[in-house]
C-alpha cells in the first residue's frame, strides 16, 4: 500500500473517478457541465467530534458522503457528483487508506454518484474529511428553509431519537430489552442512511425542507427562523420507533431524544391540501404530519391534551467554532 | 466575538455571501446556475504543513483562496465562485476569525469572487481549511496536463524559486544581499500570487497547462507523463528574479529553486505558431519560453552549451499522505 500521495490518488481513487469530466485525477480540476441548476454542498467531519477514532474506517468515508447526500435529499436533489477532501493523520496507518477508498466507492456506487475529484494531505491532528456534493433539483425549484408558509402542514420522514440511542448504548450508558434493537440503533449512530428516496417527493411538494442532523427542535427553529414563522410541533405524532418509545416511556428525556441529532430525516411544510398527495407520494415509506406553521416566532411543543409544554431548551449538539 | 458557530457564519461569512444563490448562508446548500461548463478545484491547506502556526491569520485565509485561483488560473477559467470549510483548532482564540474573515473578504473582492458556502467544525488538531472554486472557461476548451503535442514550445509566466528563498529567509538560513528584496522573497512564500492577469491567454493559446506549485521540475514531470511525452527544459532559459539569480550564483543548488515549489507559476505547451501571439497577449507580463515538447517520457534539462544535465533528483516537496 503506497504512502505517496499521487500513488494513493492514481491506485485507490482514480478508479472511483470514472465520468469524463474527472479527467481520472490526472488534472487538477474538474470540468462539470450543468444543465440549468446544480445544488452544491459542503459538510466536513472531524475524528473525535462527529466520528469516533476506533470507527470502521470505510464507514467514516460513507458517513462523510452521506451526510452530504442527507443534505441534497433536504433539497430535493438528485446526487451528481462528490469532490472528495482526505486530511491523513500522521500516526494512522496509510493501509487504512484502501479501507476508507473501498466504502467510499462502495457507497458512490450504491447512491448513484461520481467522484470528481479532490485533494489530500497529512496532519499532526485528527482525521477530517470533507466532501462537496452536486446534486440536479428534481423539480423547478430548490426549497430553502425560509419558505414556510402560514398554514403549511409540517412533515418529518423516518423516526428521531434512534442515533441518540445507539450512542448511549456504544457509551454503556443504556440498553435496550429487546437485544435484536442494538446493532440497528448503533447502525444508526454511525451511519446516517440519507432520505434520498423522498428527494423526488420533497421538490414536488414542499414549501420549505431541510435535512435534520441536529436534533429536530434545533433545526425546526432555525427553519422558523429563516421563514420568519413559528412552528407547532405536536409531541404525540412525532414518529419514534419501537425502542425509541419503550426508552421514552421509562426515561423523562423525551427533549433528548428529539434535539441530540444525527437523525438525517427531512423536516419539510407543505400546503394542507398536498396531504393525500404527499402521502400517496411516499409509497410506503415512512412520512408523519407533526404539526403546523403558524404567525410568530420559534417552535411551541405540543402535548396530547393540546397544551403547551416546554421541552428543555433545544440545541441541537452544535459543533462550538473555537473555544 | 462569537464563538457560536450560527453567529459566527451570520455575522462574519454571511456578509461575503452576496450572489442569489449562496442564499445569504442561512441555507444548507447553494444553488449554482451555470451556462455550460464549470471548471471545479478543491485545494486543502493545513496549520505546520502547508503555513506556520504564527502566520497571520488573514493571509492563511487569502493563501486558502489562492492556491485554488491558481489552479483556475491554470485552466484558462475565470473564478467565479468558492465554498469555504473552516475547522478551527479549539486551542486558537476565536476572536481570531474575525480576521481570517476580514483576509478571506479583502482577497474575494480583489479576485472578483462570490461566496456560495461553506461549512465550520472544530477541532483538537491544526487548523484546517479547505476551498472549492468554481471558476468559468474563458475559451471553448479546458487545457488539461495530458494535451501537450510534439513541438509545442514550453512556457512559463513569472519567475521560479522565489518563494523558496523567502522561506530560507524565515528559516534564519539565508539573507539577500539587498535589504530591499528581504520583504519581497517573504512575501511570495507566504501569500501565492495566481497568475489570473494569464488565464485568459491560457485559453486562448494552450495545448497543455498546469499551474506549478509543486516545482518546475515535479510539475513538468507530472504534464509530461500525462501527456505521454518528454519536456526539454534549457536551464539558461529558466526566469528568475535578481535575487534568485544571486543566490544561484554564490550556491550550487540550482535544482532547488526549481523543485521546492511554491511558485504559483503556470506552465504550459503552445503551438510554435503561436510565439509571437503569445508574447503579444502577454502584454507586458512576463512569459517565457523554456523549452520544447519532444518524444520520449520525462524531463531533459540542458546546459548553455547544449548538453543534457542532471540537477538533483526533482521530487517537489509533495505532501505525504500517511507516515
Amino acid at each position: 500500500m503506497p504512502a505517496d500521495e499521487f500513488e494513493v490518488i492514481r491506485t485507490l481513487f482514480a478508479p472511483l473517478a470514472t465520468s469524463a469530466g474527472a479527467r481520472g485525477l490526472v488534472d487538477d480540476v474538474a470540468v462539470i457541465s450543468a444543465r440549468g441548476e446544480l445544488v452544491v454542498t459542503t459538510d466536513v467531519i472531524v475524528e473525535g467530534v462527529h466520528f469516533m477514532p476506533d470507527d470502521p474506517v470505510g464507514a467514516i468515508a460513507k458517513k462523510a458522503l452521506r451526510v452530504n447526500l442527507s443534505d441534497l435529499a433536504g433539497k430535493g436533489a438528485k446526487p451528481a457528483g462528490a469532490l472528495l477532501t482526505l486530511v491523513w493523520p500522521d500516526t494512522r496507518p496509510s493501509e487504512q487508506i484502501a479501507d476508507f477508498a473501498r466504502g467510499l466507492g462502495e457507497d458512490l456506487s450504491a447512491y448513484g454518484i461520481a467522484l470528481w475529484g479532490g485533494d489530500t494531505a497529512s496532519t499532526a491532528g485528527p482525521m477530517t474529511v470533507s466532501i462537496t456534493a452536486f446534486g440536479e433539483p428534481y423539480g423547478a425549484r430548490v426549497p430553502s428553509r425560509a419558505d414556510a408558509r402560514i398554514g403549511d402542514d409540517v412533515w418529518i420522514t423516518g423516526t428521531l431519537g434512534d442515533a441518540w440511542l445507539g450512542y448511549l448504548i456504544l457509551k454503556g450508558e443504556w440498553d435496550p430489552s429487546e437485544p435484536a434493537h442494538r446493532e440497528a440503533l448503533i447502525a444508526r449512530y454511525r451511519l446516517p442512511s440519507p432520505r434520498t428516496d423522498m428527494a423526488a417527493l420533497v421538490a414536488r411538494h414542499a414549501n420549505a425542507s431541510m435535512d435534520v442532523s441536529d436534533g429536530l427542535l434545533g433545526d425546526a427553529a432555525k427553519l422558523a427562523h429563516a421563514s420568519g414563522l413559528s412552528l407547532h410541533l405536536e409531541l404525540a405524532l412525532i414518529p419514534l420507533s419501537e425502542p425509541a418509545r419503550a426508552w421514552k416511556a421509562t426515561s423523562d428525556g423525551f427533549g433528548r431524544l428529539l434535539d441530540w441529532g444525527d437523525d438525517y430525516e427531512i423536516l419539510f411544510t407543505a400546503d394542507p391540501k398536498q396531504r393525500d398527495s404527499v402521502a400517496a407520494a411516499a409509497a410506503g415509506a415512512r412520512v408523519t404530519r407533526i404539526g403546523s406553521v403558524a404567525l410568530g416566532e420559534g417552535v411551541r411543543t405540543i402535548d396530547a391534551a393540546g397544551c403547551v409544554t416546554a421541552l428543555e431548551a433545544p440545541g441541537g449538539h452544535a459543533h462550538k467554532l473555537g473555544r
